[in-house]
């Protein structure tokens, strides 16, 4: 695909995802970790305007000041911003005013891109990479959000369940790695650079912890017993008592399952699904294996399938060897970020076409669940 | 008005308030104590549904079971229901939906009401009472709700300012009066029994205290000075470092309010609003006067104008001799909030047309600030 | 007993209090609401120094100026202090310094007291009432703090149960009554000025609800129904699944309940104690009563026996007709805090000898449970 | 020293620790995270009785059955006991019961320990090792604590300040080097497996950063910046507004900090302490630096001297390959805490002489400041 393509594909996917919803949902937010699909909107427009058109396109008029206010995530260094947890009240602008501002932008944009400027090249690069990251989250926050109303709507089907066939489990040699981005494409800058890592004998699981074996370790008692749990996570436990997977609910001895396409039964063999890293570093304990590091895992991807669950790794976000944070705001994507998440690789149903690589590093905090985050188990050897 | 005409008065009145909305606000809650316009119009519908269709009209089909749960407010012995605060995230059923809901409610009452059965003709109008308080909610809360975007919507001009003219202090001479709820026509239930009171001597002031003169306490440095507040309300001064009434602000030197038809200059002659109980309560002290009784207050209300704001009572919240809660779920309505609120009397700009009576009672925690409330005078002779 | 004797009587009760404390024990404090048995002790004496002293005794020199700072419990015109909920950080001054501290005040006080100044006189009955309010604080402050030691210490048997015979009801005729303190010798500013009411007629019990009356409204379910509860005592029951009175406990189908002479079987005959005022309304409710008014109680405490327990008024804490508030620090006595209490009339087996009257107004906030709090039921005639 | 004199020395040392404390000292605690001086003397207590007198003695009999739940820690398989945050109310049992508790089970250790049972022994050993790490903390809590009384009370010299010469950076090749405990005596868990890391080129300071240094970040505005920190440090600068270490105080112009010898002038050639995770990265932003990983401080150790401040890496606190959890109530010691916390290497001023090496593996979570923690600074070559 040529840029033109690249930008206008990733564009319309935004708008693809909410075909099925209607003017009300695009405000909805239930929380503060995820946003309404109408900032989802607002926000990668933002970027595209404040990173590249507002530097680069000597005579942009900005579509409408305050914007910058309203629709800023988090970079501090671009002055101050709607509180997170606030999102949701900003039924104006409306619905139909931040379409119209995707496409003022949108043409900007491509008028822009026409010229073929390297450094506009990059940010136009990044711009959709970091579209398609809000791609994801507009899903995930979407179905956490509408969870929250007992009438479960279902607003549409993205496969959440899969079957999985019998995988061997990967053995790696003791020895010394390459780790990190090493091709001729985009990545992040968490992915370099790349460097030599040791890594001792191990094996890891071909196959993805599915909802039966994650059954198992319910039905023992998984979640009554401390000495599985890491002390944060006992504690998390009891908060509020949890006994299962967010999303997961049991009546009449029947368990069942909110999807974006409404309440299902639960697939036994399906890969399980919105479980935090404390739920999967316990249910490791559990099996007597414990979760890969993102080192082993990166290395031993080639040989078995990936790409339905974001997998828990047992690795913190730390950066790489010679990590440099960008300067500007942009320098803000992710190095301010290294502390206290665990590190997640792979990708999962919500993840967009393409957006994907084995050297990829999603990271989140250890007690969250809302994202498509599953298990795979490891073991030294 | 016939009580069909009133019906159609009452109802459609709800739907004028909301004329400038857009869909999207529809759903817009800032905080636990404010309702969206869409619940406010549904909760009104299932009010009728629930008290009056349901229990006396034979084969009236529930237009949707959950709305029970969605649309109850808090009546405990009703079952469960949404938690208020997650009023906003009911996307579902849509803006369009609620319409067709109150219109199909709205014929079978219609159809109902025409049998004029006494009992069913009492609960219609205690609904349409029920509505017009929830008419006087949507628009504060709406106003609350909408100051959180830094857009500043407008979207209607109810007339927050106006000029009164020089009030006369009326005197109450000391003896036994009569106090609460006498006439023809309806009432709640927290206006009754009607029983005698010993009143003091006292005067009353004729007159709201101005914005003007509120400024002066601001600036005489009355949200300094700790001598002047109730212990309770220090601690929210301090709390978040309260300087002024709510919706005020100080730029460059110049004060402005938040109005429902956007920001504007302070009227300096119009009453002062938006202040809790102890602001009120910091001023009269710092006057060296005090806030007037309830009852004070409904013997000399005849002498003065009132209805622009509710008007804090030094009195609590608190029942009548031989008060009775009625049986069953309506028995809710307002004895059980009898503890920790004061009493306002009289009615604000916002107060629907023939909704308001001298003996009102109005019922709000000290700490409160977003209903039009406002400050009258009072001191002992 | 001359002003002298009262002077030592009080001085020393206070003491008395604590013969049974081990060092370790006079830091003790279990949550804000409570204070330790060291800064009861200090806090008195302070009172004597700052008001007293530092005013009227011409050369005093203030024993530690530091002492003002940790010692003053909340005049707010007398500048900062010590964090309420710090107070038991204060380890220095030690215990010793403190009693030195005491026996230093005491000695300068005599010498001031003999002189007989009549505006001294009246500071000294006021600082003795205030000392013999925080002796009954510094009783019921312990008994909370010492619960949360799974040891359950015994300190002290005030003879927390007593059985009561059966009083009959006491009628009260509708007419004009006076209410307030009238005597001659000491009262507190709020009860006063003496003022007409009028009340209506009604009648009284003349026993306390027993701690075996309270059993049967515990067994018939009252803490699950919502319709006997005020909407806020609803939520109060729920936020921690509130199912007795405090101290009370049931193991293997017997109730206890912790004295502090330790843990005991409960008495059945004797008053309910330690209830809020939720709880006292609730009850009431399923009884088909209410409770008093403070005006009520006071006109007919003279035909019932009262003392072991305060007595939950429906009445709020609020001033009476020409109410003042003193100039200076001594205003914050008592009318800084007339917004969101109730008034509880009577005396409790841990109130001073002494220290009673008809005319007495206690007041807490209506979640409070840690004194002495019983209920007495009444109904409209 | 033979283990009886090892034994001998430790206990006492604790008891030397608190050789200026009033009695009233003992039940301190300002915060959850620490705990009293009198918790600590019975927790180490409890800990030889319960891991060793309880399983390897025969006949003993526990001193005190209800101790197992007051002075638990945080070994969840050994039943419920006193919450966190309660350790300061337990004034029973006194400080004199908790000496002869300590008495008591000391004479049992002695005459265990005579027996030379290997399994024992290595229990001994691991006491002695826990003891010491509450001997540190019995310090550093105390000082968190005390520091909460206006008095600013001194209890202890421990040499806060020292001076420090200057040191050359120190370089590492890239290679592959050995890491964690290899010698002969005791060593925690989670200083094993001993194992390969690969290490790319790299220097690290022969100094630590000093308080003058510091003092030039806070002048130069380093905690207005929000591109110096992480996203999670920069919303902890403005939780509460922080300017400078914990213990330090700026008053008229002039800096001064709190040791356990009472206030005193900052002495800036001494190294900078008490700086969380944050604040140290946030330095080495600004600097241009970054903080050494936990591995390359072990290897680069060597060649510089350390030992007055524990010192911040940017490793977070992991299992080595092959670690394993003990089984029982023991193997909760240190893998349930590897979550959410960074790894500090070296030692303090309050670590008792003996209980530091080269692969000692401190923790604690980013936002804590109340240990001596302090900064070294590296760099990739």
């Amino acid at each position: 695909m040529s840029i033109e393509e690249q930008f206008n594909h990733v564009r319309n996917h935004s708008l693809f995802l909410c075909r099925n919803l209607i003017t009300e949902d695009f405000s909805l937010q239930a929380s503060e970790e995820v946003s309404p699909p109408k900032w989802h909107l607002a926000h990668t427009t933002w970027f595209f305007e404040q990173f590249i058109l507002v530097p680069f396109q000597p005579d942009y008029v900005v579509k409408q000041p305050q914007f910058n206010f309203l629709f800023n995530s988090y970079y501090n260094s671009l002055g101050n911003r709607t509180a997170r947890n606030q999102r949701g009240l900003m039924t104006r602008p409306s619905v139909e005013e931040v379409l119209e501002y995707r496409n003022y932008v949108d043409e900007e944009m491509r008028t822009l891109i026409s010229i073929k400027d390297t450094k506009v090249m990059e940010l136009v690069v990044l711009g959709l990479n970091h579209e398609q990251q809000h791609q994801e989250l507009l899903v995930t926050d979407l179905k956490f959000s509408l969870w929250h109303n007992p009438l479960e709507p279902k607003v549409m089907d993205i496969g959440e369940y899969l079957d999985q066939s019998d995988g061997d489990w990967v053995e790696i040699k003791e020895g010394v790695y390459e780790i990190g981005f090493d091709g001729e494409g985009f990545c992040f800058d968490n992915e370099l650079n790349r460097h030599k890592v040791f890594l001792h004998a191990c094996k890891i699981s071909g196959n993805l912890v599915s909802n039966g074996e994650y059954l198992e370790f319910i039905n023992a008692g998984g979640y009554e017993d401390p000495i599985l749990w890491h002390d944060e996570g006992w504690a998390w436990v009891n908060s509020q008592n949890h006994k299962s997977p967010l999303y997961w609910e049991k009546e009449d001895g029947k368990w069942s399952y909110y999807t974006l396409d409404g309440r299902k039964e639960i697939n036994w063999n399906s890969p399980v699904s919105h479980v935090n890293f404390y739920e999967a570093a316990a249910f490791a304990n559990w099996k007597g294996k414990r979760l890969p590091t993102e080192f082993e895992w990166e290395i031993a991807q080639k040989d078995f399938s990936w790409g339905s669950r974001w997998e828990w790794t047992n690795s913190a976000y730390l950066p790489y060897p010679g990590f440099k944070i960008a300067p500007g705001a942009l320098g803000e994507y992710n190095g301010k970020f290294m502390v206290n998440q665990m590190v997640l690789r792979g990708a999962s149903v919500a993840t967009p076409e393409g957006h994907s690589r084995p050297t990829y590093r999603n990271f989140f905090h250890p007690h969250l669940r809302w994202q498509f985050m599953g298990i795979r188990l490891a073991e030294s050897i």
